[in-house]
């Protein structure tokens, strides 16, 4: 997706050869029109797939994920990696290793919101190693509910997960897909 | 706003006299197609302003936030409650005391993406006793940033929040004003 590949040449930070910053425009900043533009993508990528329901990761998937579902006409459930007062009874849980924090938690969605009768599209801001994906996949799983595909907004290719994820057999749709971070720079595949 | 008062009053679920929950379309699944709607009345109601950015708070704040951004034609910032790895310079910082939580959390802000220039729309999910909103207000404030107003999708009026917020001299738009959550009910506020 080439407005979004523009934007991360333009506005994106290299900070090591493992980790990309995009604050200015998705993880802190959020640019609402690019939002809407990676909605429409994902949504005509997986157009006629049946899809249900859109599962995401709280903070950074909400946006994009919530702009797809818009436009697919579907809800958006994003799993809660924080406790919260009102999300308690019937929870589907996965444990989920952060590689950039260095820490594990556990994600949660309401069963009652996911069925055996979904059919759902996971979305999430990065592709790293897959922890966040897997634990998500985990979780739709649990519900019993089947899975469309992932929809990514920015993958590392360079690392693990995106190869762990085609290894299952899931489709995997990313929007822009990095070969290498190296030398301060941002290089695409492609 | 209509449609959000009967949204409410059908999936809502009145968790005790001080507590609603309504994960069903806004806290943990949300309706994208009422997210829009709720954008435009935000949009429409300050419209004209001279708003140059918005600021809302992880994570429930984000897809309201993204819609009103996306109408007004202006980036969307969400200060963070929790730490981030790519998040940890010049920023500006505020304690929040979360009542449902019963913990306090510092929230954040990038200095980077906020300036002196700014005229702000504040934009939270609930308005209760008001910590969110302060808190937001304070690094809105230690930016130098002005603020246009506080627009809030649900305000629990019999709590202090609306109050202190009028007091201070500030704009607050609610888009359903509860008066009362007493017998299991939710009132509305005309």
């Amino acid at each position: 997706m080439q407005a979004l590949k523009q934007k991360i040449q333009a506005e994106g930070i290299v900070l090591s050869e493992q980790v990309l910053k995009v604050d200015a425009f998705l993880n802190h900043q959020i640019d609402p029109v690019l939002m809407q533009q990676i909605g429409h993508e994902f949504a005509q990528r997986f157009a006629g797939q049946g899809i249900s329901k859109i599962v995401t990761i709280e903070a950074s998937g909400i946006a994009p994920a919530v702009m797809a579902g818009l436009e697919l006409g579907v809800p958006v459930i994003f799993a809660r990696k924080y406790q919260s007062l009102t999300l308690k009874d019937d929870l589907l849980t996965s444990k989920v290793f952060s590689f950039t924090k260095q820490t594990e938690s556990t994600i949660a969605i309401s069963a009652k919101h996911l069925t055996a009768a979904d059919h759902v599209l996971v979305i999430d801001d990065f592709l790293a190693n897959g922890h966040a994906a897997n634990a998500l996949i985990e979780v739709i799983q649990q519900a019993g509910a089947s899975i469309a595909g992932i929809g990514v907004v920015i993958e590392k290719s360079f690392q693990s997960g995106r190869a762990q994820l085609d290894a299952q057999g899931f489709r995997v749709e990313s929007l822009a897909r990095i070969s290498s971070l190296a030398d301060g720079q941002v290089s695409f595949l492609e």
